[in-house]
């Protein structure tokens, strides 16, 4: 069976931890899981139609234009040459939304990569960027795209600039454990960027400056030290951090505990620390869900190595 | 002869450029030229003593608590527990001072570097950042690093953090060529400070942190696009090309003549470019003095890959 014959695909698309400490809006990388899951359907008419969503708890909508993965494949479909293409469209959530894991941003990719794929690829991998930038817009208010540049084109990725936008691929250390708590606050992406002041201090920007820089050698190097120095955050996590009860003290539960760098995943409350084993990754978890929960948070704990590969057709 | 018995040193310390177009106060690299020297002897008495100073039209105070060499000394003998030591030093500035290429860190540094030496290494190198800090800080009015830790330690430094002071190395492209044009246009250092604005615009910030990461990737990388388009600065340049006549001129004609980024050196005028060979150098280096001529500037060219040493024993 030929791909541009095939009607129907099921994609995954990763979640993605962004900001890392000291990248406000500029670096983020791929996880193994979570992720999303869409299928999507060639239709015989040129409709698109958002036929199911599940695992969403009824918070995302299926009204067109304000769903990521249909705005997404509504912008593709307006610069693909092709015949009058319908699609249709399911979402299976298996992260939760508004967690600061991108989940939004991995539907819009699932969406476009999968009709990609449907329609022989037409465009090129990173030609999708544009397409899935449009649909997370839909979601938080701008256009960004520190979460859905390592959903769609994995690893880790810095967003140099907007105006063309312009993404670096940095290179992952290979024993890079990420642990991410998720916990059931709900912090909307929206009104999580409308914390954050629109002018900073050049005092906190050059500390991020030095920070970032850190980080990036850190990548380069594998150098864990340099990596958990470097997640510093004057920008973020002093207005993010106020929405998640504890914070602060998962935060040192997670160093006390030998992780390299933690703070806050893209808009929150999903935290996130770094480790160079998997056994230490659990330990860490271990620590930051105890305190979590003396907190009164629920929290799901998850465990992965960077994702070098970014969306997966399953099916 | 021991190095300890030694009665007078003469050091070479490099000039070095700071900023780096996207580091503001957090990057320098040093140079092979210009550079400034520095002779440190040790007297008989316990006091310090300015004996000369030359190649500096009268520019660098003799009094001893505004002179960054005399200060650097003076901090270095705070914390020196020998037997009292006293000091002759003379400079021979070999470059421009307000120059923006770290004439003052230069000098500071090789007269620690010097006394250091005199007395048998009680410090080691990385050790007496903080007494050419102290130094620095009478020149450029607050205490940076930017000039004096490449100055000091070689190479591409980058200020991770001030307190406590922690530099980072970043690795050098072998045939990183670097063309400074110095001119003839007076620029105070602590006057140019004044021009910047002690807050940015997140979106400046971010773009920043974008090129920040970019250039440290292209550091790395050897990869001379990513260093170029990495050339970008919207804190300092905006502020202090305004005194630099033609600036825009000279930066477009480096551009032009294929130098991957160009961008003011510190607190200017001195104005920086990057090319991947000395010939390109070269027709890079002539392009921007044509044009400086043009705006009735007198100028200097120097073209130097990094200098990865630092300071230097002269006999």
């Amino acid at each position: 069976m030929k791909r541009n014959y095939k009607k129907s695909i099921k994609v995954f698309a990763p979640g993605t931890v962004s900001n890392v400490g000291c990248g406000f809006d500029t670096i983020g990388f791929a996880l193994n899981e979570p992720g999303e899951i869409v299928i999507v359907s060639l239709r015989n008419d040129d409709k698109i139609v958002i036929k199911k969503i599940t695992g969403d708890n009824g918070t995302i909508p299926y009204n067109l234009k304000k769903n990521t993965a249909s705005v997404a494949v509504s912008s593709f479909l307006k610069k693909y040459n092709g015949r009058n293409i319908g699609v249709d469209i399911e979402i299976r959530k298996k992260m939760p939304t508004g967690g600061g894991l991108g989940s939004s941003a991995a539907s819009a990719v699932a969406a476009v990569y999968g009709l990609n794929k449907l329609l022989g690829s037409p465009f090129k991998k990173n030609e999708l960027l544009n397409f899935a930038m449009d649909g997370e817009a839909i979601a938080s208010g701008g256009i960004h795209a520190d979460n859905v540049a390592p959903a769609l084109l994995g690893g880790i990725t810095l967003i140099r600039d907007y105006n063309p936008i312009d993404i670096i691929k940095i290179p992952a250390p290979k024993n890079l454990y990420c642990i991410v708590l998720h916990s059931n606050v709900i912090v909307e992406t929206k009104k999580a960027r409308k914390l954050i002041k629109s002018e900073i201090s050049l005092k906190s920007a050059r500390k991020h400056f030095g920070n970032m820089g850190t980080l990036i050698a850190g990548f380069y190097e594998s150098d864990f030290e340099k990596i958990g120095k470097a997640i510093e955050d004057e920008i973020s996590e002093p207005a993010r951090s106020k929405l998640i009860p504890g914070f602060y003290d998962i935060k040192n539960a997670a160093l006390n505990a030998g992780a390299y760098g933690c703070s806050i995943s893209g808009s929150g409350p999903s935290i996130f620390a770094f480790s160079k084993t998997k056994k230490d990754a659990e330990v860490i978890g271990k620590a930051m869900g105890k305190v979590a929960h003396s907190h009164n948070l629920k929290t799901k704990t998850f465990i992965s190595t960077v994702n070098n590969i970014g969306p997966k057709i399953i099916s």
